[in-house]
């Protein structure tokens, strides 16, 4: 699955739901995954740590779709290596 | 790009230093993303959000790679709607 395909479908289930209730609903959200996958890759299982990962990049599609971001155009700063050296690997 | 590409570019660039330095630095490291992500929806300019939903979903492929997880076998669980509800749109 690409982020297209990801933010495409979470807006298809998610969308009308996620415009009603705001940004900083879904932030708050955001960071409720974040500490479960802190939690999980801590000392859950990897079942446990595949369900928060998803979790996470779930809700990081919904807030880009809130903001109208395509999380594409946002990775792509990655695409050639690390974008503070130009280098890859990274030799900051 | 998809989930894939993110995360072998991203192994190819920090991949080593990634290793060395082990999961909990990554956790903390992604919430303090997760903190200028929060921001820069708040109060940011789009190019600075672009910047930091690149960092976010940079460093949730860092800590992927860290656990051997592939990230869209995590985020193939909302390809046919809501996990929950198994309903497009969700109907929780």
């Amino acid at each position: 699955m690409d982020f297209a395909e990801l933010q495409d479908v979470i807006d298809r289930t998610y969308g009308d739901r996620d415009r009603e209730r705001g940004t900083a609903p879904t932030v708050a959200w955001l960071c409720e995954e974040v500490g479960e996958l802190a939690q999980a890759v801590r000392k859950g299982s990897r079942e446990q740590q595949i369900h928060e990962f998803g979790d996470v990049v779930a809700w990081v599609a919904t807030l880009a779709n809130q903001q109208g971001i395509d999380l594409n155009e946002a990775a792509a700063r990655f695409a050639e290596g690390c974008p503070k050296c130009d280098a890859l690997p990274c030799t900051c």
